[in-house]
């Protein structure tokens, strides 16, 4: 195992016994993004109604309407994926009872210190579900017996459980977990567990796009991997303060599991073999990912694949034309049937219409007002470039298609340049730390040897080495010990 | 409260001593639905792989992708009609706090010996939910101050842990129970509240219709109602060995909760009031019911509604037309694409597959070999009928629609005749037990008093008075003192 650095601020040990959380929301956004990012999610989450982190439990929270609907688009977008592609939905129990939670002491090393108890009143003979392999496994060596019964593949998604003592953040690190999918597979070959993982990039690429987030890649250093796996993948993605999110890993288990829990096949042969395994697995991280990187000191932006109401109408009235305009607003609804549109009809000033709409993020904001009336012409504000425009009443729905999905495509490639802006090639050891002061990712080149590895975090206290670029660089020299190497990886501070 | 009647066997404590379940699965159904039903439920949802109950933990157990499916086609019934209708979906975490659980006694009393505890090793300070009030209401309180917060009409779908004693049967009674919808409602007035439990009931006919099962309903006595509730209209399904159970109820709360979770809002005169509650909830009895009634000692009947698989093509063919025979089956389930259509291309006997496909209950089995090529038609076989008839091939996608419609009226039908048919009039106390032995439900007149509830239940030991018929009838006299009421009641033996 490799010796584990302090990370820069922030992880401290939560102190349990602290005050409960205030039972008072934040009046309005007051944080800026820019300046202070973890205050303006924990403000931004709260006013817009994503979650509610005034349960009296620490570090688990209630999922509001508005935020639940967000986090059903994409777990119903990865259900559609999954199934396509053939992986069977399943469900198993929350309880891992002790005896399987410690059957592989690698995995225990990781959970132990992290679990919630369970049980009768007086005995806990079991944890709460940290991650599914131990509960799941043991049901695996039960199913396998022949090649006929491979591939196995199969997911669930549910709440996992942690007890964590770092410092924990609604949507980035919590208590509860969810909802989670894990999808765990069985091979007879190593060559099938590769191309199962080949094909879990393929899914990941879509869901990325589909929350408009373009995620940094790496592939981890070996001793980062689970204890006797091939290899794990792991996606990264960019928060606004210049650190990144671990958010989702594609392992590749190879045998490890597998003999810890006996599952076992015959071949055509007749010869006993173990099997070979994947899991990948992520959650509620997409929704944190998207919300963190997109929102500005206005509020959310959300993406029109996963916004609840993607078009906002608010009618403009007095007293004299208010049936009218009220009236005209509900025929517009009506044509836009095929969009999640909704009519702002509270009793509020338009000011707090108009600032509300923003706050929640909605992609497009359509305007009637007299003016527009005469002019049968529909006023619409962009949430994410705040730009207005006039669309001709007459081309309603192909505008309103055509800005939904304009909007989703300028901010994925909003995330892909804004990613792309934060990752600078360093050339030596002391520029690294210069780089993520600066809230930016160093790539550079590292010939892949654990001494270079120690030697690259020492003198760069707090950061962490990633992993590797999934390509191939032409050959240069490694930063630490001047060896040629052609691999890259990349260096900055993690959540 | 009312004395506690004993209940017919099977309610023995369980010993959680007892040896772990066998690991081995049964190699064929041999247990007759008319003769063993626990058995053959037991048999049958092993071997058609709806559940696996060789988890590790009692009482729990996994979720096989075929059951998970159609689970999941029930859940996504009821998300669409509480959406329809306006009731927002949240998510509420798992773990109840002391403080909380206790907050109101009727519902601590009825809980404290079922609760699963959790928390950290040495400290469990939680009890994981057995159901969501006392996770929502606290929360409840916060988000209603005025009467614009009213209605708060939101809904939850979970898995509920309850440390069960009576004996424990896979979809009828778990220790881990799900996936389980909660309907929680707040009103201003009572009428508000009386009116969301007239659209609960609409909205569960048509849950009823769409699984094909005609449930009873019923009014319950109103000591048997939670404490301070306005009332709770409760539904049963019929079970093959004559026994009903309880399948969701409707719960009016009245004022119970709010008075103990503090919920209230000034009205428009600026006046404070307690809000008007209902909830309403089921889960995985709606899998059970359906199962349960349609099945025979062929295996599962599978309504098409939820069948994960509603036409299976089975290819007849021998070494010679193979080819053609199979290229043919995979053209038929492309002009069938908008039903859901497997072949079955296993390596083993016409004979096995046919087995199989009838375990498993898929509604309509298409039967295709040489003499069908020759024919121009498709040999359908219907599992509720078990009857066989030929379609032409060019009319084959209006023939599998409107077999598939048929079917799934037919259930429906059936279940409601089997109802109709179980529940006899019983005059005289006397025969109240004989109706019982022959598998049917009494319906009695009762005067609604309690002293009468008691004498019924003391001269027919193991029965229970499950609550009165919603319909008034004409006046009669009440089978245990006499006197004139137009209150008819049901009384059967009960899960």
């Amino acid at each position: 195992m490799k010796p584990k650095y302090k990370k820069i601020d922030e992880e401290k040990e939560e102190n349990d016994d602290e005050d409960e959380e205030s039972l008072i929301l934040p009046a309005s956004l007051t944080a800026k993004k820019s300046e202070d990012f973890p205050n303006w999610m924990s403000q931004i989450l709260q006013l817009a109604r994503i979650i509610d982190n005034r349960f009296a439990v620490k570090s688990m929270f209630v999922w509001m309407p508005y935020g639940y609907d967000m986090m059903l688009r994409i777990k119903n977008f990865w259900d559609i994926q999954f199934r396509k592609n053939g992986i069977k939905e399943m469900y198993f129990p929350l309880l891992v009872p002790m005896k399987y939670a410690q059957q592989n002491d690698t995995w225990w090393n990781g959970f132990k210190e992290q679990g919630f108890w369970a049980g009768q009143k007086d005995k806990t003979d079991f944890i709460l579900r940290p991650t599914g392999e131990p509960v799941m496994y043991p049901m695996f060596s039960l199913w396998i017996r022949g090649a006929s019964d491979l591939p196995l593949r199969i997911y669930e998604t549910v709440f996992s459980y942690r007890y964590e003592t770092k410092q924990t953040r609604p949507l980035i690190r919590d208590r509860e977990i969810g909802p989670w999918y894990e999808i765990h597979t069985a091979h007879a070959t190593k060559e099938d567990a590769e191309k199962e993982i080949e094909l879990a990039k393929v899914m990941n690429d879509l869901i990325w796009d589909f929350i408009a987030v373009k995620p940094l890649m790496i592939k981890k250093p070996k001793w980062e991997c689970f204890a006797g796996a091939e290899g794990a993948l792991e996606y990264y993605t960019l928060m606004p303060n210049g650190r990144v999110l671990e958010n989702g890993s594609l392992n590749n288990l190879g045998q490890a599991y597998a003999k810890k829990f006996n599952i076992k096949f015959r071949d055509h042969t007749g010869q006993e073999k173990y099997v070979w395994q994947t899991c990948t697995g992520n959650g509620e991280r997409y929704l944190g990912a998207t919300l963190a990187q997109h929102g500005d000191d206005f509020g959310l932006v959300v993406a029109p694949n996963i916004a609840p109401i993607q078009v906002l109408i608010i009618p403009i009235y007095n007293k004299e034309n208010k049936e009218k305009i009220i009236d005209k607003a509900r025929k517009i609804k009506n044509i836009l049937h095929e969009f999640r549109v909704e009519i702002d009809e509270k009793e509020e000033s338009i000011g707090s219409k108009f600032y509300n709409s923003e706050l929640n993020g909605i992609p497009l904001r359509l305007e009637l007002g007299e003016k527009e009336l005469n002019q049968k012409t529909i006023t619409a504000f962009f949430r994410n470039s705040r730009k207005k425009t006039a669309f001709k009443e007459s081309d309603l729905v192909k505008e309103v298609d055509l800005s939904l999905k304009k909007i989703q495509l300028e901010m994925l490639q909003k995330s892909a340049d804004e990613l792309k802006a934060a990752v600078v090639e360093v050339k030596n050891m002391k520029d690294i730390s210069k780089i993520a002061s600066e809230r930016k990712i160093a790539k550079i080149y590292w010939c892949e040897e654990a001494d270079c590895y120690d030697k690259i975090l020492k003198s760069n206290e707090g950061l962490e080495l990633i992993g590797s670029d999934l390509k191939k660089a032409e050959e240069s020299s490694c930063i630490a010990c001047g060896r040629k190497t052609s691999n890259q990886a990349y260096v900055a501070s993690s959540y």
